[in-house]
This record gives structure tokens, C-alpha cells and sequence, in this order.
């Protein structure tokens, strides 16, 4: 077989990048169990009327098709998940009965899209969603609880001593405040005035201005009004005063407001340096169905990938007619936010396997007893390997060297030695006892300085 | 939209019963990395010409074909992955310069085949493998190391004390012992002996042996030769003298009772009650492309199901014409062994949330001050959760219960309470230092006493 190449949009990892996946992976889990968000995973495949139920069909979904049926134009009626909501939405309702409500769920999972890859969008990719779910309501109280969530995740990613991560910036803006806005200025159409602001970041102010007067109606002071609101940010609660000083009241507007300062207030012990919220009154989640708060976030740096995390509270998550199950949730982009960093070489694990210790072989007839020793050392929960042939001792040094691994064991005349061969320590040790120091024991992720900002233009993966 | 309905062959799991999954990966995952297996993941999908290239068609493989791609017979040219060795053997290949040699590495995923679903056989399944590679040569001891880490990390799944799943019998041959036997008892063909021999498990031994006349042209004294060793089974190296009793010799059947008996006594000391191994000389692994080892594994009260964890010796997993990347694995069926005992009720957690403590509230005035206790639990590790709504505080503990939260928090003039809602007991206790007892911490499987035996015909999913 002649040497394969890599499937553009279908990123795979070396060992040494997937360790920190992993630790991406078990970080969110471990905040998310804290929070007390159950795990679940659904299925790859929907039946392609549930995935395609929003009438989106811009959706480049992978339908699937049995090679053994012989029809070959006969598709097998399902398709490949594109993101975890629409998946969760049918768990939802299909396991309503057995499920305790609000339901706190965490999820993440493999995710697929036919689109054309380029960077941070890929053909498969990692979601890792959060969801509170209710049963014919959910009180906003659970919108700050799920920033709050995701923002302890996101902490704990950008710790230098968990993974140091770029910083995040989450934006987030209230539906009911634009839209309220909107309303109480007298545009014929909210929705579309929405529709169309929400194009600011990637129209200049002019362009969009044009717009709101030809296809939203608005006259040119609505349209600067509207346009003067986008503009406002803050990540203490002042947005409040500002939006005031525009003049324009309605019901729905006071209580866009009320809720987007309570969430700013609810979650200000959490931000920091590394992880900041601020209102931006600019974001509107074009044209999902959000109903209330929505969220963006950018990673510092890599302002160029978009949203990497995104999400907002929807009133009717699913609905079988006489129940409906209001949410609110937040998905990270774990391969959009990775794959371009480990990419770049920007983060990556200083070993390329678990072992923190490689017991050494001074000849086949005595691997049972270099055996008994990492059996031991295992005892101990400390991950070893066996030299895999009896080679000089400096060659047993130079393979635990090339695999990173920092400890060699030694056994000989003057009985049990462990070697820290980036130092050239060696010590006495016994292997019923012996653990390395805590930070040896797992791989640890190295953050390339400099490197999390991106070069003029991004490695190809 | 109506109830949606389950998708035969596409088993989902309850919160309570994923943690149970999860725990099993989770054990799975600790072992392997014990033994320095190093974690990868491999993307869904591979080109048809590598999934069909072993010529066996009879996979049935999904195909994939965008939606928007409006030729409608196109296809991708794609379609998911059947198993786990075909993808890794490619992956091997495109990144031979970057992997270090012996790869040991572990991989836990789905994999699909568009098979008829029945108990144990889905169309979506989870797999665990692991594989040691070597380029160009790779010495028999890690025949035995591969032994060995399946024999502990099973060891771990049946110990009560993590899991307590059911016991495992794994049955291991080497393929050069009976192709050797069959050579030197004359055979014209030993390979079709093996293909024929292999039926003993679904056929009566005396149709095979009509075949074994028939179709493989034996002798009658051959053919019973052949049978009867295939009746050979033990725990210890005890098989080797009762081959050699049936009087035939041969270089390769010599090199074949070498090794398994060594396997034998290298993973003696690993076996106890709950796993044990026997040499079992009727295993052959039909077609499969294995040249030495082989392994099966049944369930205990469960054989029905078949070998739940295969595997065995490859000469060459892959190959690029210059160099071959020989291999020994094994695979773990993930779904298969634990989605039967799930939907029968044998394994289930004992909550539906990870949360040990739900943190009561007075009223949504002092909903602050709750948070503010879960977060100093949290901060020492304590999964948690804030009442949804200021309830009675009947209906609270109430609500901990039907989720099996085991701990309820209350405060108030007396200052910090702690109750443990399974016994009553209530306690003065501190947020920023309480934690649960050990065994509290997670949610626990609990083993249904007598479900783990099948009934007489299992339940569907």
C-alpha cells in the first residue's frame, strides 16, 4: 500500500497532541460533573427528517447509504449529526418519561459537516455542549448558572498550571433587549432589523446602514439609533445607562436589560485576567432561534477562527405538542479552539506515551523480573514500560529519551536505582513504594511562547 | 413533532446508565495507560478502496454522500469505519516518520456496520483496542504484554469493587501450533483445515468432520486427528504434552507450542477467579489475517453473545512496500458486553447526576449565598448542585432523592447542616473543608444480584 495522505477537514492527532485533547476533554468533564451536569452521548446518525426539520437545508449533512443495498440511489434515511442539539432536542423528548427535570447535561462528541475546510472548520469535529433543560419552564436563574459553567471551564483551560490556554472573552447580549429595542422604535420588522445588525461583523457600519433603510424599512435616524446601540459594551452592568440615554422604552426592552445586567452581576466573581465577559450589544446569533440571552467567544489571538463558543437560552428546545422543554446552553468548539494551536505547534505534551518511568532489560532471561518491577511500580498507579529489547544501557537511555519519558530504572549488584536522565540523578528506590514527584506523573502540556499568537497565514493541517 | 422513537441498532444510554460506560472507559483507559499505552482517536471515516482492500465486501459498510452534492448516485468516496484496525494500520503508515517504534497504543471508539441488529450486534458500537506495533520485527514477548494488559484491565472490570462485571474466560491459541499440526499430519491444504475447524462452535463435530473428508481431502484418521485436537484445553502448559501424544511433528508446530505455552505461564500470576485463561486449541479466527497468537474471550452468562475481546498476531498489520509494520492487539467489544447487562438492569448507577450534595434554598433572595456554598465545595472538589426552586424543604430532599443525590445542605440559624437523606443523620459541618466519604464521592454501580444470567430470551433494546 503505497503511503496514505492525510483527508483535508478530517484532523487527526500524534499522540503527543491527543494527550492534551484528552486533557482538554477530562478538564470539561471534571468542571461540568462539579456543576452537576450529567454526561451523555447520543447516536452519530438522525433520520434525515430531524435533521433537516428546521427547513435549513444549507446543512451539508452526510446521509448514509448501506453498500449492500442494492438500489444504489436507495439512501438509508439517515444522516450524520451536525452539531449536538438536534440530537439532544430528540433525547430530550424521546426519553422525557425517564429523565428528572431541569436536566443538567454535558456532551461531547464527534460532530460532521460536509462544508469546504478551512481553518478552525472541519469536516469532523469535537463539540463539547452544556444544556439545562426544563419542563414547560426554566427560571432565568439557569441562564446565569450555565455562564457561570462554562466560564470555570474556560478558567480552568486557559491555568497555566491546568493547560494554558489563550485567553477567552465571552460576549453575550439579551434577544429580548434588541429586540425590545427595535420594537419600541417603531421598525416595521424587529426580526429583520436583527437579521441585519447581526451582519456587522463582516459589513462595515455603512453598508449595513443601507440596509436597515432598504430592507428593514427604518428610517436614517432609526437606522443610526439602531446601529449607536451595537456599539455598546461594557463588562460591569453600566450598558444599562447607556442604552437609557437612547431614549427608547418598551416592556420587553426592561426586560432584556434587567436579565443581561443580572447575568454580568452573577458572574463577575468568577472573570479574570484570563477569562473575560462583557455585554456586547452587537451579537445576535443571526439566525438561530434564541430567544433571550445569547453568547460568543472569542479566543485571544485566534480572533479570526469567530465564535468558538457560542450558545443562548431557547424557550422551545423540543416540543411533542402538549409539553414543551424550554433550555439554555452553551457548545465549545474543542477542535475548532485546538486543532489550529497544536497545529502551530503552539501546545503539545512533553512525551509521546503515559510512561512516566522505563524499567530497564539487562537480557532477555531476566525481562520476568524487570516485568515484577513495573508490575509494582503500576501497583503504585505510576504508568512504565518494559525496555523492549536488551540493548546497551545508553541506547535504553536515548529510547526513553526520544519517547520523553524522564525516569529509567536500573537493577543490578547494587540493587534497585532510578535514574531522572534530564538530570542525571540517579537514587536508591525500592518498587513497592516508589512514585515520582506529582508533576511527572502524567505528560504535561507545553505551551510554546509566542506561538499562540497565529503566523500571516495559519498552517495548513 | 411526535414522540420519536429508538433506532434498532443505535443503542443510547440513561444518564445512570452511562456513567456505567463511562466508568469502564475509564478503567480501561487508567490500565492501558499503565502499561504505557499511548491514547489515539482516528477520524470516522476512511476511503472505500482501504475499507474494501482485504477484497471482503461482505462489510457492510455505510456510505457517505453530501446532501448538496446534486449528482445524488455520487458518493464521497468515503464511508465510516467497520472496526478499528483498518484505521489504525493506515494511520500507522501516513505517520510512521513521527511515531516511535515499538507504537503501543490504546483507542476507544465507535464504529459502524449496517448489519441486521441483534443482542450484542449493533450498527453503532464502541470499541476498545489495543495494539503494540514494530517496524519490521516485533519480538513474541509482546504476545504476553498484550496478554497481560487485557488479563488486568478485565481483572479491574470484574473486581466488585470498581465494577463487578461479570467473569471473563479468555481462550488463546497460536495459529503456527495447528497449521503445523495439519502440515505435518499431511494435510493438502492446512489452511482450509483451519477454516473448517473453526466451525466446531456453530457445527456438529461430526458435519465437520464430513467436511474435513469432503472438502479439505483428509483421511478419516487425519480428519480425527484434527478433532481431537481441537477437544485440547488447559489452564496451564499441560496442552503441550497432549498434543504431543497425537504423535505429529513439525517445525512450525513446535514453534506454536513454544509460544502459547509461554504465553500461558507469562500470565499466570495475573488470572485469578474472576479471569481466567486456558489454552483452547479449536480457536482459529477464521479468516482473520492472524500468523501466531490468538485470542477469544467469552463472558461469563453470556456465551451467546461470542467472543466478546479478539484479537491475536499479525506479520503485517501494514505495509508500504519497503517496510512492514508487524502487530499484536486485542479488542474489546465495549458494546457488546455492556449494553446486553444495561438494558436487562444487571449494572446501573446509583444516581442520575453526578452531584453528592444538592445545596437547599430559603428562598430566591438568598439564591446567592446557595451558589456561594456550592462554589466553596466545588473549589474542594465536591460535584453539586443548587436547588432549582425554593421549595418546601420536604419537597427538596424529595428532589435529591429522585435524582440519588445523597447529601441535602441546609442553612440556617443554626449555621451549616449537613443530612444524609439515606440515613437521617444530620450534622454541623463547614462548606470551604466538608467533603463526603470516599465511597460517596461518585456515583456507584450497583450489580443487580442474579440479573446477570440472561434470561431465557433477552430482552430487546
Amino acid at each position: 500500500m503505497a503511503k496514505p495522505t492525510p483527508l483535508s477537514g478530517f484532523p487527526e492527532l500524534l499522540p503527543e497532541q491527543r494527550f492534551v485533547e484528552q486533557q482538554v476533554i477530562d478538564t470539561l468533564r471534571t468542571v461540568f460533573e462539579l456543576h452537576g451536569f450529567a454526561g451523555i452521548e447520543t447516536r452519530a446518525v438522525e433520520p434525515m427528517d430531524q435533521l433537516l426539520r428546521k427547513g435549513d437545508t444549507s446543512k451539508e449533512v452526510y446521509v448514509l447509504r448501506r453498500l449492500q443495498e442494492t438500489d444504489t440511489a436507495a439512501d438509508s434515511g439517515l444522516g450524520l449529526h451536525f452539531d449536538l442539539t438536534v440530537p439532544f432536542a430528540r433525547f430530550v423528548l424521546e426519553n422525557a418519561g425517564k429523565l428528572e427535570f431541569p436536566f443538567r447535561r454535558y456532551q461531547v462528541q464527534k460532530a460532521w459537516r460536509g462544508e469546504r475546510p478551512q481553518d478552525g472548520r472541519y469536516r469532523e469535529f469535537t463539540q463539547a455542549d452544556i444544556d439545562i433543560v426544563g419542563k414547560d419552564e426554566l427560571p432565568f436563574h439557569h441562564d446565569i448558572e450555565v455562564t457561570r459553567v462554562m466560564v470555570d471551564a474556560l478558567s480552568r483551560l486557559t491555568d497555566p498550571a491546568v493547560l494554558g490556554l489563550p485567553p477567552f472573552r465571552l460576549q453575550v447580549n439579551n434577544r429580548k433587549l434588541i429586540q425590545g429595542f427595535y420594537a419600541g422604535l417603531g421598525a416595521p420588522d424587529p426580526a429583520e432589523v436583527m437579521r441585519l445588525v447581526d451582519k456587522l461583523d463582516k459589513l462595515p457600519a455603512e453598508t449595513v446602514r443601507g440596509m436597515l433603510l432598504e430592507e428593514a424599512g427604518l428610517s436614517p435616524e432609526q437606522a443610526d439609533r439602531c446601529l449607536e446601540l451595537a456599539t455598546i459594551r461594557s463588562t460591569d452592568d453600566s450598558f444599562v445607562d447607556r442604552v437609557r440615554a437612547l431614549g427608547v422604552e418598551d416592556p420587553l426592552l426592561e426586560e432584556g436589560l434587567t436579565e443581561l445586567a443580572a447575568l454580568l452581576r452573577g458572574c463577575a466573581s468568577l472573570t479574570g485576567d484570563q477569562v473575560t465577559i462583557e455585554a456586547d450589544l452587537s451579537i445576535a446569533r443571526g439566525l438561530d432561534y434564541y430567544t433571550g440571552t445569547v453568547f460568543e467567544t472569542r479566543l485571544e489571538g485566534s480572533e479570526s477562527l469567530g465564535s468558538i463558543c457560542s450558545g443562548g437560552r431557547y424557550d422551545a428546545l423540543a416540543s411533542d405538542g402538549r409539553t414543551t422543554y424550554p433550555g439554555v446552553g452553551i457548545s465549545l468548539g474543542v477542535s475548532r479552539v485546538l486543532v489550529p494551536l497544536l497545529n502551530r505547534g503552539a501546545l503539545v505534551a512533553d512525551r509521546k506515551v503515559p510512561s512516566v518511568v522505563l524499567v530497564a532489560l539487562t537480557g532477555e532471561d531476566t525481562r520476568e523480573e524487570s516485568d515484577a518491577i513495573a508490575t509494582a511500580l503500576r501497583a503504585n498507579g505510576v504508568p512504565c514500560e518494559v525496555a523492549a529489547t536488551a540493548q546497551k544501557f545508553g541506547k535504553q537511555i536515548r529510547y526513553a529519551e526520544r519517547r520523553g519519558i524522564p525516569y529509567v530504572w536500573f537493577t543490578g549488584d547494587d540493587g534497585h536505582q532510578v535514574k531522572d536522565i534530564r538530570t542525571g540523578e540517579q537514587v536508591a528506590a525500592d518498587p513497592a513504594t516508589w512514585t515520582p514527584p506529582a508533576a511527572d506523573h502524567r505528560p504535561r502540556v507545553v505551551v510554546a511562547t509566542g506561538s499562540t499568537t497565529p503566523p500571516a497565514k495559519e498552517q495548513k493541517q
